[in-house]
């Protein structure tokens, strides 16, 4: 049971890889069902793990601005090297790309969207690209008010200008925003321009057998289980 | 019946003022009940009537990017100026400008929006700002599946960067759009550049007493009464 909030958040941003939908576990599965003769588990892991330093040659100007889809696809391209896996062709590689439009919710995920939605304004804060986004969430049913991307402010986060961005776009202090995320340091790149916080446990995120900390940062406002129970202690 | 189409349009991007929404009657319907003195058919043409010049101020760079919401205001202030009425306190003004979030759907709106999605990806493409269109759709269960906007693309139609960003946000040829609008230089625009295009008819667009020309112009791909008849037609 929390606290009474000091300010009823009007507005709930969602990370989403790994917070709304589980990445790890839908790649791991494609990956698998293609029988290239690789571990599931580990080309996902690897194909994530180039995601941050990939962003990173954007915001630090070597790349231009780059759709996180052509990202994935850099990334990629290094992965299956890596894995010494030669043989798929071009219309293969470009469908196995796209599996991040299709990755799969946790099990509370649309039932946990569908109830916030009934009291605040929903909307995704992705590095994802609005068409990533916006096919994810026509596929499994996500209930957004609107899908906001790090494509809308042309920064990927933890930008300043993304966080602070949901709360200009929808003419609010950005202490009526809350970002919702599992990954502590999303959370702490929101606290920083004033906006409130919730953490959701993902201790799966990563797959089986691998432990992730989900313990509580007390700079949070909120930490919950699941976005159900996210619902619970917000009243919805 | 209309023809089959060349090619069937993957996205549908949709016009929203007059298109999707009355306008002019939620507009009328609201000054009437603030009982100001004026007519509020009259009020809600000379606002609507504000709108195009001062998007042609931005756009030719007297001012810079400015939201449909200021604009709106900046054009309220001139109306309410010309109709004399100047006992409104700020929070009145502010509480007027955002009726515009409060638009009504005309009758066939959500279930032909609801029928189209089911075979089509379908998002707005408006000059009102993320903000207006995100309430509007909240408000009243326009079942988007990308709220799209001038904001995103920092043009207003009809500027090609509008058309052709629907396009490029969702990895399709131009052909592969349909833009759905009640207006025909809207529908033109999009034309020249590449898109298809389909006409609405909203007869009623500027109330009861101003007919409007709805007659059909053969190079729209399409021609539909309104959106549950183009739901018919594109086999929804």
């Amino acid at each position: 049971m929390s606290a009474p909030l000091a300010t009823t958040p009007q507005i709930l941003a969602f990370d989403v890889f790994g917070t709304v939908v589980d990445w790890h576990g839908s790649v791991a599965r494609e990956v698998e069902a293609m029988q290239l003769g690789v571990s599931g588990n580990q080309f996902a892991l690897a194909w994530r793990a180039g995601y941050k330093p990939a962003m990173q040659r954007v915001m630090s100007g070597e790349l231009g601005w780059t759709l996180i889809d052509d990202l994935h696809r850099l990334i990629l391209e290094q992965v299956l090297a890596q894995f010494g896996v030669t043989h798929l062709s071009e219309d293969e590689k470009a469908h196995l790309n796209l599996v991040w439009h299709r990755l799969a919710p946790w099990p509370d995920t649309v039932e946990g969207l569908t109830r916030l939605k009934s009291r605040h304004l929903i909307c995704s804060l992705s590095n994802g690209n609005l068409n990533l986004l916006t096919r994810m969430a026509k596929n499994i049913g996500l209930p957004w008010d609107c899908i906001l991307s790090a494509e809308v402010f042309q920064a990927y986060k933890p930008d300043p200008a993304t966080y602070l961005g949901v709360a200009r776009t929808f003419g609010v202090p950005p202490e009526q925003v809350m970002l919702v995320a599992a990954h502590q340091d999303d959370l702490a790149g929101a606290r920083a321009c004033g906006l409130q916080t919730a953490y959701i446990e993902r201790p799966l995120e990563y797959g089986e057998g691998h432990a992730k900390d989900v313990s509580a940062d007390t700079a949070n406002t909120l930490h919950a289980k699941n976005l159900v129970d996210l619902a619970t202690q917000l009243g919805c």
